[in-house]
């Protein structure tokens, strides 16, 4: 199952049990995700820095006694004490931080160290930075989780912090094809990375397993960690997301969907065929909208005090639309969206989970954008948790396509579990 | 009205009119508040540090032919430039930070000037710093935003920055005697400010004048400046507040409310007297979970990498609340939330305006403590507009007494406009 040999292969779970039955040590890991680092960053350019005292923290981490240590990357909008933190931009102050982000200074006490700081777009808006796609590297990664995407699906890293505003987990875990999850908004802590749409900014994880999807949010939310109980997918509801969104997908991606919905069926899971016309067409407007203006507002700073330094697609992007709504217009579609999410959760009491595609397709090839995040800014404003599984693979590119499946608000638990049933049965034992 | 002489003493509003008539010079106007910190600073306690190239910052800006500079503090858990942010630590980095916060950027790009940083209790919390209240340098200035409201009520600056997350704004203001105004939630930008409790945090800004915090409303939802307009009382029907918040009010300041109330009665206003019990009582429990919770997370960097620093009320109090919450009980607090908003907002359907104490009293004669904020958190977690109106003054003491009033959800024009008349009609002609 796992390769003792190359442990940069293996997943979190499965080295803190290798390193509990001794046939590991944290520092042969982390060792080897470095010289995995070594090998691969030349071509991916996955990470804006490297933790130069990585194994110096280990040691001391040895002295004291704690438990086995986890190498982890942090997209470069996320604080982390003795690193600097650039946010995709080349102007601002490359001294080193002192203060953790929460999410990190968390995962510092449950024994993570920070291998990097990963590569995100400019600010976390669409100007790419240097990343490429690992499984072909004259595609885009996705974004603005470019790195964490990129380092995890490499083996460079088991995990990876990312945010997600727009599509910025879901997208680049699909296009990279690892998992990518995005919980019920609000559910990691926020403080100490770069806001960009604080109403919908989600902090997120992205890894190679559901179980260590699932290990790494008991860490993030401060609760024990216990084994995932796969869900029977003949207890399951699931709705397949026809409608507006379903128009804007590749046929190939229509079609592996479609067929995986067929295979859920046949192994006895319940599907209903749903639109969600009103609820996703107000969703994509109202997204547009708050993340427009409150964007403009978060890097008041940059436009500020640093203008002619942004790309262009920044300036006359986003920030010119939210120039465009004013303050009344904004708080009225706050007021609006909690209507929304009042709708949302109705579906969600007949329908556990929606599935539709991640993307509209594989990787672009190209390094000049990210790709579209149409099918991931609607879960991103409602705050429903969301998950990106690597099912399947384009025919002629062979690039990995994910499948997203989101659940009801704050019911992540049978997200995972469901999750972790659908890689069993249509991928691998994990 | 307005002393030339003494320029310190001016409003926004009334110094930007003398300097458009060529009466007042920005420079002038900047050198005598720095006069005035310079005198009364030693008593009062009230800055964390002066930016020293305030004269030079201004210069550069006259060199580029802007229009006239406004002096401003700045609440030390929030970002400027150039200056460090310590947050009523000692242990944080005293390095300047490089980026503004959004809201900074936002006041820099409107023609203010940081005259300095402004003492926070630690972290925002209850620890309280070394400022005193102007009125009786024993008695506490109340917090967290303690330095914001003394240095603006002793003429020291004519505006500050203040955030609130339980009562950090509205009591301070009413403990020191001027005008704090909380706006409705996320109506001005967050990035670059300690969050405490992001689901409830608010910036907010603290005056001597209506007409200024309404100047100031307009720069941060970067809108333009129009004349605000007193509202007729006649037009208006206030909420007058009983319930069981009222009981906490000494017998003094019930008798001065009820007294108003009835000023505001003859001179036109419809009244109607409320208890809201259900309403108080839930938004009160939901703001000890909520903000317990949120707080311990976001402030896992001071909680994992530097607790022996923490005072013992920051350690044994909110830290240890929130750790008795798990995420599933979070997350029903939060949509439990929403239908206590929701609730409210049928109450403003015929109610303009809620009336009641912005505290228990006046300032209390310690400055181990910062007072209770029990009239303020249930309007911090609800995102209700409140402001609070310097209004009385305790009878043996003299100590300023505030009145507190509360609008609808994103209806803050009302509010700003019948405060105004209310200061017109009870105080003086500003």
């Amino acid at each position: 199952m796992s390769n003792t040999a190359n442990p940069y292969n293996l997943s979190v779970v499965e080295a803190l049990n290798l390193i509990d039955k001794r046939a590991l040590s944290s520092r042969e890991w982390i060792t080897s995700c470095l010289e995995r680092i070594s090998q691969r960053e030349p071509k991916v350019h996955a990470f804006v820095n490297i933790n130069t005292r990585v194994l110096e923290e280990l040691d001391k981490l040895n002295d004291i006694g704690v438990g086995p240590s986890i190498p982890v990357g942090v997209k470069d909008i996320i604080d982390v004490r003795g690193l600097p933190t650039m946010m995709g931009t080349n102007f601002h102050d490359n001294r080193p931080v002192s203060r953790d982000a929460g999410s990190v200074a968390i995962m510092r006490e449950a024994g993570c160290i920070v291998v990097g700081k990963t590569v995100t777009t400019e600010l976390g808006h669409k100007h790419p930075g240097p990343t490429r796609n690992p499984h072909a590297l004259n595609h885009t990664p996705g974004g603005s989780s470019s790195g964490s995407a990129a380092a995890v699906a490499d083996s460079m890293i088991p995990v990876s912090l990312g945010t997600q505003t727009t599509g910025s987990i879901i997208r680049p875990a699909a296009y990279c094809g690892i998992i990518g999850y995005k919980p019920t908004y609000n559910d990691f802590d926020k403080s100490g990375i770069l806001p960009n749409s604080p109403s919908i900014d989600t902090l997120g994880i992205l890894t190679r397993t559901v179980k260590d999807t699932h290990y790494f949010r008991q860490i993030l939310i401060e609760e024990p960690y216990y084994v995932l109980k796969p869900r029977t997918l003949n207890s399951l509801h699931f709705g397949f997301l026809k409608g507006p969104l379903w128009l804007e997908a590749e046929t190939e991606v229509q079609n592996l969907i479609a067929d995986h919905v067929d295979a859920l069926a046949r192994k006895g899971a319940k599907i209903t065929e749903l639109s969600l016309e009103n609820e996703i067409n107000k969703l994509l407007e109202l997204h547009r909208l708050i993340s427009g203006y409150e964007f403009r507002r978060s890097i008041a700073d940059e436009r500020v005090n640093h203008e002619n330094k942004l790309s262009r697609v920044l300036r006359e992007g986003r920030l010119a639309d939210g120039h465009t709504t004013t303050n009344q217009e904004y708080q009225m579609a706050i007021k609006e969206l909690t209507h929304v999410k009042l709708a949302l959760g109705k579906i969600f009491l007949e329908i556990d989970i929606l599935v539709m595609p991640s993307a509209k397709g594989a990787a672009l090839p190209t390094l000049k954008e990210t790709g579209d995040p149409i099918f991931n800014s609607v879960w991103s404003i409602s705050g429903n948790p969301s998950i990106t599984l690597p099912l399947f693979n384009a025919k002629e590119s062979n690039l990995p396509i994910g499948c997203q499946f989101v659940s009801d608000f704050s019911n992540d638990n049978i997200l995972l579990e469901a999750a972790e049933t659908i890689m069993l049965e249509f991928v691998s034992p994990s």
